[in-house]
């Protein structure tokens, strides 16, 4: 690992550090208010003392100049509001994590595919069927594998009204709403087991596309690993968003059937290159394990032995019109545009690129794809220009074993830097420079673009500018709004896979490391301004967006609100319309929750009854929220919000029920009994 | 709600601020490294350049002198540990948060009372097991409502190696190893549907103290609320703990049936007062609701008529002697003292206290029990040795309705402090001050304590020397070690309920908000540091350790560790030893996982199999984690670490299981394939 400090130039850091603030207690002791009690400003009012001088503080806690600026920058005062937000996905947590930039503080965990009773996700009946998954052995499926996390869209910049989602595991995709950061649907997809290069959108946020992972039987049937080459098969999926729904329509939505390579990181073009579509992959060997047999290879082995995969180039336009003229086959219900259709229909091309790619990456401009063979120390540029160009004048190096016309990677590629070990992802800024993870080398990269970003900075283009280290194994970074047609600059992300000694020990389950870095000055200055750990999951990627294009509600719009439908629901309760309603053997209870009980407080039924339960929170107040707690449910009611829970009280008993927010100062006297006779 | 400071005098903090800075800004340029691609240090190495100076920053960011300190007190630089470790419930979340001090950054949720798939937590065999919790109607109880946290203890100190947490919800306890941070065990309480007063523990961690909450039938029968006074229970549950096999041991533990008051918080005595426990009590009107009813009082005015209730005082070491005597009765296999024997052996008396306690604090000393009654602005302090000595001279004022001695509250009381509205909750430093939270006033007071602490400070004792706003409804305050016998002082966290403006909208639900307060300094001076927003669950209590307590493990002991007995897991498997065994329709899937293959990367099995799967991560270096996923379960296998799952292979397929850890740089190339054949 690099250092860009020896120990006696931290010293020399610390010597500078402690006159600085010799000279600022002078300024201190000038203009320090005095008094004993609290000194006196201008106005006559007390000022709150001092805790003790920035000089000591620095001192004792042996801060270095760059400490300090960085504990400057990063500050939030109290009630100060962050910049920017970053929403993150959760990895194996199936949530998703939104941040505070640059304050790092994690400011809500968005339940997705996870149930999470503080805000009662999945513990409702409402929310339940959201998340309602099957796993591949018919068990529910209560967890999901968060990846890529996509805002939408307009004119290809963040436009804070929806976030998608997708699960790797399970392949599903999840549409998140931004107006009060709830998941309102979740679509499985009907023909894949397993996704990876999703979710990401169309610039105007028209599709979200879900690129696949690792090849199988399309639709779930049987094959043997013996006819890999016939039957199994890559996939990416196009899914048709519908922005005035706000969710994602199945029937409007089609897939595209790929070669059993393993497709990877996907983007949209935008701009110039609006209208395609870009996905990596690797495996193009078509390895099939098994490095435990006799003369087996492990994958590991078997998927690097080519110096060049594919970047697959799709036209979406065209593949769009080609599903609209019926040009496809149905499984499980789904439209495919078969392999076959997608070569001859000019809907796919492969563009070669080394080795084992990772990322790939559209500039804000459209004009140029960014990828990263993880095994080449490169990022390779791609033209789009020069793709269109060799398509026009048909002039590809040949076919691969699917019939699917190969680019020269010499007539296509527009620059290689090279950068360091283990490049994997790129990110942009305003002032031309594009940022780049070197997960072996745990560094980021700063490299100069070409072409129309040559004006915006004063480096050679397509060079390296500048490495900073990481602690440690980065995966993927984001720029400020920096994979939008425009970025913001200023803050950069590293998503640290590893943490190591970065933090207190909580044991052998380490949390990760977010760092923030500043990105704001041009040339070789950049520096990590901020350590976030990360002990809830395992943040993929994340994107940045400037805080003031989120406008979410307060409270919800009226009461007796259901947040899944976005609508009222016809189980509101209003005050005074509180009851119990029998018939037969089911009990259905209409309650109210307001500062400080619950109406009903006595609810009775009998063993064996089955008994569904609504509860409306009529508060108007901000942060009025109520939960309401009983067996294996809890609620988290919103100013406004209707939710149900049902059981049938199988047990004869005496169940109290309560709020379990902490809502007033009787707060505990907010309870009621369940009375389950024999 | 009142504030500090004027418009005008924050005007003039600002222009204090730029002036500082300004001479900072003098010594930078005196003292800055110079050069053109980064200066040069003494030792000759090149020094990061600084992205802009800490003028400009505190100007643009318009930051206060006291926002500069408060930056600098938590700023925590790059690879630098946090003094202190903050162990906090989640609420209805149902897990515990670990919290590094004074930087405010969560280091690590807890699994507890629900399952999270990032940690692996209940999506294994092993630790779905220690989950297992059944709600009232039978169905699986997938969450927890924790309110309480309490490290172990050794002589009244914290000693680092254990925590217990309850579950109001459902009367539960659970304990939590400290050397890997998971949770071990979970009791489920036999004779008690909910609790909150625990989980609290005594000097020496012997016992864990469980109090109860809303009264019911004990055991869990049906009695009428008609029959409130005959048939309904408070109960407090004495829980016995074996340090050295690390569990509570129910067949050595106890309950003690108490009235049918709502029994809240709790406390164990320590030095003076050890051998006694301590729990408020309110609703000792026994008032049963039904507000919706013709001339039905709702409870939060029906709890809230007398004023006083009691806070019951409890000989532990008679009840101790009791239950080991045989005077107790038994119910759902648990031992029970009757309230009967709990007042003819002297075990339990009742002190009169003001009104609607909450909180009950025992000073570091053990002299005094401070109560905060809710509807009352003073805190009372109850001399222990008072109530000894009405005790010993048979001095009571009556008996309750069940016959307990009740103590004449001026002959046990040793001082009433008023100090606003809502008090709550009270914790200890270490120069003689006593800090209660007040949550009407939405503000933190300090106050002197007299008797021994007289000596630490010098304010005149049993006095409000300071209030501080926080922002908002301040529940629980957690000082450094502030409820030991040795408070360290320095920091103090207010646990707000409510956030309202304080941070950027995250929609409806917002987080709450953890502020930090600096105690270092006596007298008048305290200052609330930094807003921590918490959006992933409720804190209610937290304990906070000084962080070189903890002695948490780098990786597993040996290879084939199970974490949930803490030993050698006999399903452990070493490299060389991956196997698949079949026994009729039983597979037997022996697996290892190491940087970049699963070992085997085929499993082939036929539809209708039972599949049963032990992983085993034979790394040896920290931070070596790996995932397994597969259907409905995600393994967290940390280095060592082995867990197992099983399921049926209901129907036919292929599926890919990948590690969902982003390990290597060949991560992504850690897959194999489950067949499933027709």
């Amino acid at each position: 690992m690099a250092y860009e400090t020896s120990d006696n130039s931290k010293t020399w850091a610390v010597v500078a550090a402690i006159v600085v603030v010799v000279f600022a207690a002078i300024g201190w002791l000038i203009f320090r208010p005095s008094g004993e009690g609290g000194a006196q400003g201008p106005g006559g009012a007390t000022l709150t003392r001092m805790p003790g001088d920035a000089n000591s503080i620095i001192k004792n806690r042996q801060m270095s100049p760059e400490d300090v600026l960085a504990a400057l920058t990063t500050y939030m005062p109290s009630g100060k509001h962050d910049d920017y937000m970053m929403f993150a996905s959760g990895g194996h947590g199936g949530q998703v994590l939104v941040i505070g930039v640059p304050s790092m503080r994690l400011l809500k965990v968005i339940g997705v595919f996870t149930p999470e009773p503080w805000q009662g996700w999945g513990f409702s009946e409402e929310t339940r069927a959201v998340i309602n998954g099957k796993a591949g052995d018919g068990t529910d499926l209560l967890w999901g594998d968060t990846h890529h996390p996509a805002l939408s869209e307009t004119n290809g910049e963040y436009d804070g009204q929806f976030l998608f989602i997708n699960d790797k595991a399970s392949a599903r995709v999840a549409v998140i709403d931004l107006r009060d950061f709830e998941t309102k649907q979740i679509v499985k997809n009907p023909l894949a087991i397993n996704d990876h290069g999703g979710a990401f959108v169309t610039p105007d946020t028209e599709w979200v596309i879900e690129g696949g992972q690792y090849a199988h039987p399309i639709g779930g049937k049987y094959a043997s690993l013996a006819d890999y080459k016939k039957s199994y098969r890559g996939l990416v999926t196009c899914w048709k968003f519908d922005r005035k729904k706000g969710s994602i329509d199945p029937s409007k939505s089609f897939a595209i059937e790929l070669p059993p390579y393993w497709q990877d990181l996907s983007d949209a073009g935008k701009l110039v290159s609006d209208g395609w579509i870009f996905l990596n992959s690797f495996n193009t060997e078509m390895a099939t394990g098994g490095g435990e047999k006799k003369g087996g290879v492990w994958f590991e082995a078997g998927t690097t032995q080519r110096d060049m995969d594919y970047l697959h180039v799709i036209n979406l336009k065209k593949a769009i019109a080609t599903a609209a003229a019926g040009k496809t086959t149905t499984i499980n219900g789904f439209r495919m545009i078969p392999l076959q259709t997608a070569a001859s229909e000019s809907i796919l091309y492969f563009a070669p690129e080394p080795k084992s790619p990772h990322g790939v990456d559209v500039t804000p401009g459209g004009e140029y794809m960014v990828v990263s063979g993880k095994l080449d120390p490169h990022v390779t540029i791609f033209s789009f220009q020069k793709m269109m160009d060799a398509i026009k004048n048909k002039s590809f190096s040949g076919k691969d074993p699917y019939g699917v016309p190969i680019f020269d990677f010499k007539k296509v590629v527009e620059k290689q830097v090279e950068l360091g070990l283990g490049p994997l992802h790129t990110q942009f800024d305003d002032k031309g420079y594009a940022y780049t993870s070197l997960f072996l080398d745990s560094a980021v990269a700063r490299w100069s673009l070409g072409g129309p970003y040559e004006k915006l900075h004063s480096d050679k283009p397509w060079t390296l500018v500048k490495k900073i280290p990481v602690q440690y194994n980065v995966g993927h970074l984001a720029a400020a709004e920096g994979d939008t047609a425009k970025p913001a600059g200023h803050f950069l992300v590293a998503l640290n896979k590893w943490s190591v000694d970065r933090f207190a020990n909580v044991g052998p389950l380490l949390p990760q490391n977010l760092q923030l870095v500043d990105i704001s000055n041009p040339g070789d200055k950049m520096q990590v301004l901020y350590d976030m750990p990360i002990g809830i999951g395992e943040p993929h990627y994340s994107q940045i967006i400037k805080a003031d294009k989120i406008k979410a509600w307060d409270v919800y719009p009226e009461i007796g609100w259901s947040p899944v439908t976005q609508s009222k629901s016809p189980k509101a309760t209003t005050v005074g319309q509180e009851r119990i309603v029998r018939n037969g053997n089911t009990v259905e209870v209409f309650m109210t929750a307001i500062r400080s009980h619950l109406n009903p407080e006595h609810v009775e039924v009998k063993k064996g009854d089955k008994v569904i339960w609504h509860v409306t929170n009529v508060e108007r107040a901000r942060d009025a929220t109520h939960g309401f707690a009983l067996f294996n449910h809890n609620l988290s009611l919103e100013p406004g919000e209707t939710e149900t829970i049902s059981f049938t009280a199988t047990k004869e008993g005496v169940y109290p029920y309560y709020c379990t927010e902490f809502c007033s100062a009787l707060h505990l006297e907010m309870t009621g009994y369940l009375l389950v006779k024999p």
